[in-house]
């Protein structure tokens, strides 16, 4: 296969910021093809003089409008709400690496996959939200290879055996910074606390959904519809390390685990690489340095995001949307420090109890659920 | 694929009883065609009532004497120091299980392995004394499915790449009963304090080999001979639980682990199934019981035994055969009190230094220098 052309959605976010990490590091990887922001073009503007991509996409028009006259000759600009998506789509585009932040990443996700193409998928809230679509998009001929790190292992240990051979997935979480913490101490910490992760580095949203463990939650519903496996076969292990990435448990007690760094770096260069795997230059582990690695049962009490998923999951149409978006709208809030952590909490289970009841059949229904649950969510957050 | 035929080799000794129990408690798995014993003639009888095999072989002729008339109509007995080879060969076998002791497994396994079967193997001196003749012998279209729980794991983590893909091989060890011992301490150890292995149930030979390291010196070999990966790329990794049974890093930065209870029956399933996978009545594992997994090096001062496997492989010739029979006459020596801890390793220093040189060229060359290697480790004994 010759050189593939990548386009990297969201890279001026995290997940894109690290994605042209693993590029520069490895060109051998792919060339860059596209880059897609919402409205940071003055990073947009670095990126591009450095990687020239054949296409730029700005969501945001005003912003759009500022780097029309600073792109390069030969680099193209997209504008507005569906420019991701075009340029995911564009028939020069090999792998789109869908780095977008939340609910906006939807769309793109299903664009590409109905083009055909492969999508390296680091956003879990699109397969969550609209997982019958993108089902569908998939029949298209295109693909996703997860690049959140506990879908990647569990991606990797899959090859250890036939999908009828499968018992259970073992998702890991470092359990956050409040892991330790009991529910009356919960009650009262604040947005700086929820942004100290132990482990990983990742952007502000992932870091509090990690810290409340919605971020679980959706991946616990994220590798549902991934690997067609239900609920009651996912298991949550916390292990605060971040060595241990997922687990695959097979049906004859043997259990394969993939180990690395907790380096998201690692996880994308897999994805760009795959089917392959390429040298890397970073990231080597040795278990004797580390010396200890923890496991313990998460504590569905003072972590009700859990037991919220599995009641998300087993619904399977409004409430993964309602579960999503009301989480969404409610970390928002928790930013600003209009709520509590238990906040977060009483809004998704306020909009999960409210969602109006039936299938979801089009892009249409996600977003008018979407935004319902976030009507909802926004209500019982008023009342706190 | 029909009712697999299996025939057990070594069925009285440790590997021999829990393959049968496997296949009791699972007859999906094949139904016994053959059971071979050294002399174990009782035991035998009472296995054979019980699995109603086509043929039993005895290798010492005064026990096939004492049982030729108890045997059932049905059942044929063969007699003799290539019983077991013979038995392996026959044409209605499909998998011999190698679970003899020591360097006598390995005529049975070349035989085997030159009539085409597929050997699940348990006995690693074999493949570690006459690799090269192992290699030659597998052109014939038989194989070889490790039992060893490390090869067994490091066979199963190889399913998540390419064999260009391999960084490096990861043997895990429990460090045995002697893990935390000082020099000092380990010159007055017993052989009762040797047969304590604190995590498997295995015979007396491999449990005082997993005492003294020595064991995990022979894996290195067999993994390498296995796996085509050469030593400077196999590194053992001390972990006491044994729940970690071995880790293939590959070049991206990636590890794949497998994990299950320290049962070796998981093990033969595996092996017994192979390419399946087949539900195991027992051995679940759940890591949050564990709790925690440590990982150590392994000190190479006290346990004499690493090194200098790596200088035999290195060597891959006579010293292979020299490091295995030299520590199989210093093991029986040992277990009869007459030597030291230490006195296994100067045994096997000695006969590695003062081995002839050459290359191996027929198991007849095996042969000769096996016994060349117990004649130096005697004389070295002696001296002590």
């Amino acid at each position: 296969m010759g050189m593939k052309t990548i386009a990297v959605l969201g890279s001026t976010g995290s997940i894109g910021r690290q994605t042209l990490g693993v590029l520069r590091a490895d060109p051998t990887l792919g060339k860059v093809g596209v880059l897609a922001v919402r409205s940071d073009v003055k990073l947009l503007l670095e990126q591009t003089a450095e990687f020239h991509p054949a296409y730029v996409a700005v969501e945001d028009e005003t912003a759009a409008a500022a780097v029309k006259d600073a792109l390069p000759a030969g680099t193209k600009l997209l504008v507005g709400k569906d420019a991701a998506s075009v340029a995911a789509s564009l028939d020069e585009v090999d792998i789109a690496v869908n780095g977008i932040s939340g609910f906006a990443g939807t769309e793109p996700l299903l664009k590409a996959l109905e083009a055909g193409k492969t999508v390296a998928l680091a956003n879990k809230e699109s397969i969550v939200c609209a997982h019958s679509l993108v089902e569908a998009a998939l029949q298209k001929g295109g693909a996703i290879i997860p690049v959140d790190s506990e879908q990647s292992a569990i991606f990797q240990c899959l090859a250890g055996g036939r999908k009828n051979e499968v018992k259970r997935l073992w998702l890991t979480a470092s359990g956050g910074p409040f892991r330790t913490f009991s529910k009356e101490r919960l009650k009262s910490v604040t947005v700086a606390d929820a942004l100290k992760h132990p482990t990983w580095n990742m952007g502000a949203k992932i870091t509090i959904d990690s810290a409340t463990l919605f971020n679980k939650g959706l991946e616990i519903m994220e590798a549902s519809y991934l690997f067609d496996v239900e609920g009651e076969r996912i298991s949550v292990l916390v292990h605060p390390e971040s060595i241990v990435h997922s687990m695959v448990e097979f049906n004859d007690a043997s259990t394969l685990a993939q180990l690395s760094k907790p380096d998201m770096r690692l996880a994308i260069h897999y994805a760009l690489a795959y089917p392959e795997r390429q040298p890397s230059a970073f990231g080597a582990l040795n278990l004797a340095e580390v010396g200890k690695l923890t496991f313990e049962a998460p504590d569905a009490e003072r972590f009700p995001s859990i037991p919220l998923a599995y009641a998300a999951l087993k619904e399977g149409e409004v409430l993964p949307i309602a579960y999503n978006a009301a989480n969404e709208a409610a970390v928002a809030r928790f930013r600003r420090g209009e709520i509590g952590f238990y906040g977060i909490v009483s809004a998704v289970e306020y909009a999960m109890e409210h969602m109006p009841k039936g299938k979801v059949r089009s892009f249409a229904d996600v977003l008018y659920l979407d935004r319902e649950a976030r009507r909802l969510a926004e209500k019982a957050m008023e009342k706190i």
